[in-house]
């Protein structure tokens, strides 16, 4: 049934875009000078007898992990991996929780109530903490082993994936796997290979901003590694920043019924990776392009990714989707004029 | 913004209520039955070295394995516990993948081709296969080692949780782990005990039901094991079968953005268990309650689980909200005159 609407009240009245962060580049190459500290954090996890890696967090926290956590299941076969909601851990913990576990806490502020009480609920479990957040003073940082910080307030889930691939880098070198030798000039790269991808794409992201509605629910589809940019893109971005109704789904799921609901009331936006999982995507973009009307690709092959070697670019373009996702909220915000920190609820009413 | 419809042109030409199915008890009986073989399957697994258990399926099926994949995770300290889109794992296997990984492939008709595809690939890399789905012959059986059916067309996840749920117990106990002895009378009681739940549901389902539009996005909210059903409600029977725009999000993530959408322009749902995840399921339901409009829970208390032994209803009560969920498209259906079997797109086109 169509949805019959007044026109949007706010296409009209648009916000300048914002520009890419100043910080964008300093900040992850900032990142990559914690190399030392996170080969010193997977020694030492080692060298203890750390069997299980646990990424937690909550929201677009959890999803900044989601990059890791596939990277490293798909490569360990020395360690479990699992990334989990920091409230879903604390109320239902793994039973392996203990001494062999490394918990690895994201929350930005480091100040996420349920984060930092999941830090403290694994440490006096006896698992070994890592805080990863903005800086080195706050509530997780207090209850963690280690501090892996980024030092900005805008460049965040980039900068947290970096922070994430370079320990898990760090972790698979330490437990004896294989690692391709050029994945550190991959990750080297990605400083100004980002700065690029998101001018380079500026000009769709605008297109595609302008071209979504608050009307139509918007399906953002995924798969792998890249479910993080799906879910921070849908959760974070549409529906906590721009009350859009959103969501995201596995490609691998997408045909099994939702997909049911590609019609001319709702958008869809898939994002396109590098990786293993790329045929599930390209999959639902065939299926989509013949029947769908509001259909969206956000494909990192269309990126130059300038300096990463050619068969790498599936470890990193998880990375490069999630800051076009940032970035599309950014051209969103632009298009509607609703303002990406303006919040009915959070931080306002208790909860 | 307002969404300004035409009323719904199906809520008058409503259908009959679907029974409950007459096969409902028996199917579920005929599961028990199953015990001596998942114990034989366990048995030969833990034998044989097993040390991974893999749950993969799509869409329906993939969430029909929560349940089990979060009961082992919370009790297992010698087994590693996932579960995995059936695409996505065959794309990107785990490193663990190999003859220590039993793999345990859902799909009701045995058929779903990338869940064959999935057990074949995995049983040539030397995993043990099990198929859980209708009957004992087809080409997901024909892959795997060993055969869970459930014999029944239209009692399908419940079954399947309750078969799965067999397995967990007979792995935790040949691998040594303490089970509540009483965990084998709470899976007895319930083929009576969850069709009790549906007729005394009943009612307030069809409110419900009613209570839905199809003009406003359903956000179907959760946690811990049953997330399954949060899954199976949003994107199986509200996107596939319904029609209505639909998701599912932890109720650890909720509170963390997508809450923001909790408005007069959406529907929320809030499945209630009373494993050790319900505090996150209170919250949200408290804060809710409060701010919204459309909100509706649906509770595992209210209901009386006759037989389940008081301290295990929160190993069953994820069971029992999937059941309501499916209960609750039956009411949907009556109300809407959509049928659950209408497809736009379900093998009608290529995909």
């Amino acid at each position: 049934m169509e949805c019959v609407v007044p026109s949007e009240k706010t296409t009209n009245a648009g916000l300048p875009l914002r520009p890419i962060e100043p910080d964008f580049v300093p900040t992850l190459r900032g990142v990559l000078e914690k190399r030392a500290l996170a080969e010193r954090i997977a020694g030492d996890a080692i060298g203890q007898g750390v069997t299980d890696i646990v990424f937690v967090g909550c929201g677009g926290s959890y999803s900044s992990s989601i990059h890791a956590a596939t990277f490293l299941e798909a490569r360990s076969t020395k360690l479990t991996i699992r990334n989990i909601n920091a409230a879903e851990f604390q109320a239902l913990p793994p039973a392996r929780l203990g001494p062999k576990m490394l918990v690895v806490a994201s929350s930005h502020s480091g100040g996420t109530p349920e984060t930092v009480a999941a830090a403290k609920f694994a440490r006096e479990r006896g698992a070994r903490l890592v805080a990863v957040s903005r800086d080195d003073d706050n509530p997780l940082v207090g209850a963690s082993h280690y501090s892996l910080s980024y030092g900005s307030e805008r460049t965040v889930t980039s900068a947290k994936q970096m922070l994430l691939a370079q320990l898990s880098h760090a972790l698979l070198e330490e437990t004896g796997e294989r690692l391709d030798p050029a994945t550190r000039a991959a990750l080297e790269a990605l400083p100004t290979a980002l700065l690029e991808a998101q001018e380079q794409a500026d000009p769709r992201l605008a297109e595609i901003a302008r071209r979504l509605t608050a009307e139509r629910p918007t399906y953002v589809v995924s798969s792998g590694p890249t479910m993080g940019a799906a879910f921070s893109l849908s959760l974070c971005y549409f529906m906590e920043m721009q009350w859009m109704n959103a969501s995201n789904i596995d490609a691998g799921d997408y045909l099994h019924g939702p997909f049911e609901m590609l019609t001319e009331n709702a958008s869809l936006i898939v994002f396109q990776g590098e990786d293993a999982t790329r045929p599930l995507t390209e999959r639902v973009v065939k299926f989509a392009e013949r029947h769908g009307t509001h259909v969206f690709v956000i494909d990192s092959r269309d990126l130059p990714l300038t300096g990463v070697p050619e068969h790498l670019r599936g470890d990193v373009s998880a990375v490069a989707l999630g800051v076009l996702g940032t970035r599309l909220a950014d051209h969103r915000e632009a298009a509607t004029g609703h303002s990406l920190d303006e919040r009915r609820y959070m931080h306002k009413v208790e909860y």
